[in-house]
């Protein structure tokens, strides 16, 4: 059954008085990515001055059904769009870039401080919507320091995280550094060593006032799986393939990929890239030079038949067994260019991402009942996340040695594991760190942190087709229930004069029973609205909304003494 | 998204012709559980009888909204129910036993051969169904061979599964003996050496035609985390605990439950159990004598005041985050007995179930905002699956040495992996396995299993409220569609002699847009509507199946071009 989820209604647990109570502070607020996995965006506010990190989407659940995207509500920030200085992007996922194209117009077009990378993504996806304004982009590298505005300068830091190009930044503020290194996780080299920590270390000692970390990796215990063991387990997976390899992995894991065209260098196959996104963002990555490759080694879908099997690697879309994917025409053998053969290695490399578990099934199933060899990342290492897990966020913590902590990204209990991190790791003490919830207020002093009772509007806006904002509550709670149990639409036709009935009552019902072939249980109802008019005084003038609030009880009731289910009803009193 | 999985097409791979056709055969089909996890139920006939193993039902997934359970299809059986002799049940969860009340009296009532644990369980689950018949039974235990009718008899033996009490079977048949071990474990003494291994060397030792292996855990490498390294992980957390102790599991895990108890008494815990069917379970199994407590170990729930919160261990269900069980009540503040405090140690010790994530996420962000100490079995070896994985499944093959092999219980991909493993380890030939699906005939024949073409009904019965088998594929698509985009209803009245609107359109909707903030948009459907009905030639009488294909498409048409949705458009014409 899909349920609400809702949200226990705690007050902060940390609210110390702060020991110098400045006048001044710069307020920090996110206005999502906090109590989910996606919609990320938060802004800092001083004076008349605001920058924004992020403006990122987050994917629909099961609770909202229909929907396309879910995006920040950005209505304090438009009430205030003169005061935006900037937007900071710190890299190319669509959970940190996706509510562009909707929310740039809202936000007055502010200037875009991007890597050149995440500068292409976005102006690749902006293409999509014509009516959103063109972005005016400031290009960032690791190690440049940009004047913002008065009050806000960023200083940028490289970090690795599943896409090229992400990155970190000290944003000086008036009352201390604040560093918030976006999305990140370790690379090792080929002895296991983590390499860049000095990178961490540089920051470090530029003084840190608050360290902003994300916090879905932070229940995970260990260190990340090295990309060097996946590419490793990747090529020998390769190497015992005889016939063609095909690989389903995520368009955005573009290191991955890159690491995949070069083993197949290698071995001596061809490389095919069959589905949009990946192609296109291959397209982009290739031409910042970012993927080097021989001439030669890409060829087109509509070229594999001039090659070998084993000569043939394909990189697919699909691997979370989304219905319109290459990975899955494939499966469904609906692919224009590539049915599955029997001597077809086909290897899944991505974890599934929560509520995908039955596509992927479903792909998995369709794929070996026709023979080939499936491999997932659950029965090798072929897959790394990209969010640094417990022992590599400490590792940050110790270097980076902030006065203050506040953790991001993730739901309140990875939140609240990153906190715990920080208690042992740091020394702080839970005053020192702010658990604070999407569109809370947070103060940051010169002597501290401080979690405020002032919140800003930070609910759910939904995108749905054309629509950004107009299903609301309403109409998926109806969604929801219409799901449960269906609906009966019951159509009484009265004369306005007398309140007679003047036709048999009309019903249509819809995912509820198949009323067809339940022409008995119809006549039923069709009788005990007769019966319901039957008794309604005729001396006055009749009462539509009575009448139908008679309706839904009766009927209501009645199909649920005889079916135990509950459809919505609807009547509909029509007066002649 | 929410996509109906289909199933693609392939002929069976394996269809050998066999040494020795012989004339007589036993025919074996599985109804349901070969494609998907749950709805176990399979059978035996030759000659005029029939033997059935497991009766259970499958939680309805995301692309069944609104259902309770699934059932199986049993058609085929229902036509042939005299020649049925039996049922036997491996073990009593709900996928093996809980279809029995809605088809008992289908299959004729036929006694059911069950151990007395397992019988108590489904005594307790018909009291919630006074129609069904009085089922009949004969307790069997590991050791025992029962003569089941002419054709068919059989030797049980012990396993170990995560409920006490499962059971395997030799059946013995005309064409040789057919090993089902039903679902199993291995359990570890203290040194990591398997327990038991002897049982399963006695089975072999009889001589097996064919071994038919749960595929459940065939993907995960390794053997199962030993319920001893369980034991002592709790331990070590509950020895750390400096409140009270909230453990939420399975109602069905009565092994692991019985373990808790005990451990609790050890530290001078009390226990007070929280949620129906953990207490009713508690309560079968410590009559039947397996588990044995000191007196008031167990106390009542109302008194949990009377005690230290140190001296106090509370069991729970909910850990699913399942919104009326316990747990969940706990965490929203709803639970009349139990309030979060902030030194409470609660401890998650289950597996998510795929499709639960966003639940127990919730569950644990609401149980963690209240300030208490939340461990899961992500962080810690606190959950050990009940099905054998892939070492354990090769020893069991080693010992049994089948000539044949029938992978069952699990999706097609889990299945073909078993069917490697038997390959690897029994260095069977892909004939002599039988990758079979639900309702396909299987002949075992002495020589040689064979998949036939024979397709028996096998197909989802849906069970929703009183309803079994009335929600077909019609009503769930309606469901879905609904639940994607809603719908509107659109009501127009015409007199019956000129087809001339009498009245302006009545439209409703649900789950499409909220119409209240759209009069615009309603202003403009009517005017539509008016536009089709004014193009109709008014000379000829009025064909209502022909406007109400117009209304369908032009209002669906001029709803998606507005809007990019596609609501369901249900015109309702009322002649007057």
């Amino acid at each position: 059954m899909v349920t609400k989820h809702k949200k226990i209604s705690i007050k902060p647990t940390h609210k110390p008085t702060l020991k110098t109570m400045d006048k001044e502070f710069v307020r920090f607020v996110a206005l999502g990515g906090l109590e989910e996995i996606g919609r990320n965006m938060m802004f800092f506010e001083y004076k008349n001055e605001i920058l924004i990190i992020d403006v990122g989407l987050q994917f629909p659940e099961e609770e909202q059904p229909g929907i396309d995207y879910i995006i920040p509500n950005v209505s304090y920030l438009e009430s205030k769009k003169d005061n935006i200085k900037g937007i900071i992007i710190t890299h190319g996922h669509y959970d940190h870039i996706g509510a562009l194209p909707y929310l740039l117009d809202k936000l007055g077009n502010p200037p875009i401080y991007a890597t050149r990378l995440t500068e292409e993504i976005i102006k690749k996806r902006q293409e999509d919507f014509p009516n959103s304004p063109k972005p005016i982009f400031q290009i960032v590298k690791g190690g440049e320091t940009h004047e913002i505005s008065d009050y806000f300068s960023a200083t940028f830091f490289d970090v690795i995280h599943n896409i090229p190009e992400g990155i970190g930044i000290i944003i000086h503020t008036p009352i201390g550094n604040i560093v918030h290194p976006g999305e990140f996780k370790f690379d090792y080299d080929i002895n296991g060593k983590p390499k860049g920590l000095e990178t961490w270390k540089w920051v470090g000692a530029q003084g840190v006032h608050t360290l902003m970390l994300d916090s879905t990796g932070a229940e995970v215990p260990g260190f990340a799986l090295s990309e060097r063991i996946v590419e490793a387990e990747l090529e020998k997976l390769f190497r015992a393939a005889t016939g063609r390899i095909l690989v389903g992995t995520f368009a955005s894991l573009l290191d991955r990929i890159g690491e995949i065209i070069k083993i197949a260098e290698k071995l001596g196959r061809k490389v095919t890239i069959s589905g949009f996104s990946m192609q296109s963002n291959i397209q982009i990555t290739q031409n910042l030079g970012y993927l080097k490759f021989q001439r030669g080694t890409i060829i087109p879908l509509d070229a594999i038949n001039k090659y070998r099997d084993d000569k043939l690697l394909i990189l697919c879309t699909g691997a979370q067994g989304e219905p319109n994917a290459s990975l899955m025409k494939i499966a469904n053998g609906e692919h224009k260019n590539i049915k599955v053969k029997k001597s077809d290695t086909i290897i899944l490399s991505s974890s599934i991402v929560p509520g995908n578990e039955r596509s992927v099934q479903n792909l998995k199933d369709n794929l070996s009942r026709q023979g080939a060899n499936i491999f997932h990342y659950k029965m090798l290492d072929i897959h790394s996340s990209g969010h640094a897990p417990q022992e590599e966020l400490k590792t940050v913590m110790r270097l980076i040695k902030p006065k203050f902590f506040i953790p991001i990204h993730g739901y309140y209990f990875m939140r609240s594991q990153n906190a715990k991190l920080a208690e042992q790791e740091l020394k702080l003490k839970p005053e020192e760190i702010a658990l604070t919830d999407n569109g809370l207020v947070v103060e940051l002093h010169r002597g501290g942190v401080r979690v405020t009772d002032e919140q800003l509007p930070a609910h759910y806006v939904m995108v749905d087709g054309l629509g950004i904002g107009d299903v609301g509550e309403v109409v998926l709670r109806d969604r929801l229930a219409l799901a449960q149990e269906g609906m009966v639409v019951i159509i009484t036709t009265l004369g306005k004069q007398n309140g007679r009935i003047l036709k048999n009552p009309d019903i249509i019902s819809r995912g509820f029973i198949y009323l067809k072939e339940n022409q008995e249980l119809l006549d039923e109802i069709r009788r005990k609205i007769r019966g319901i008019l039957s008794r309604i005084p005729q001396y006055q003038p009749l009462d539509a909304d009575y009448v139908k609030t008679l309706i839904r009880d009766q009927i209501g009731q009645f199909l649920y003494n005889k079916t135990k289910r509950r459809p919505m009803i609807l009547p509909v009193i029509i007066e002649i």
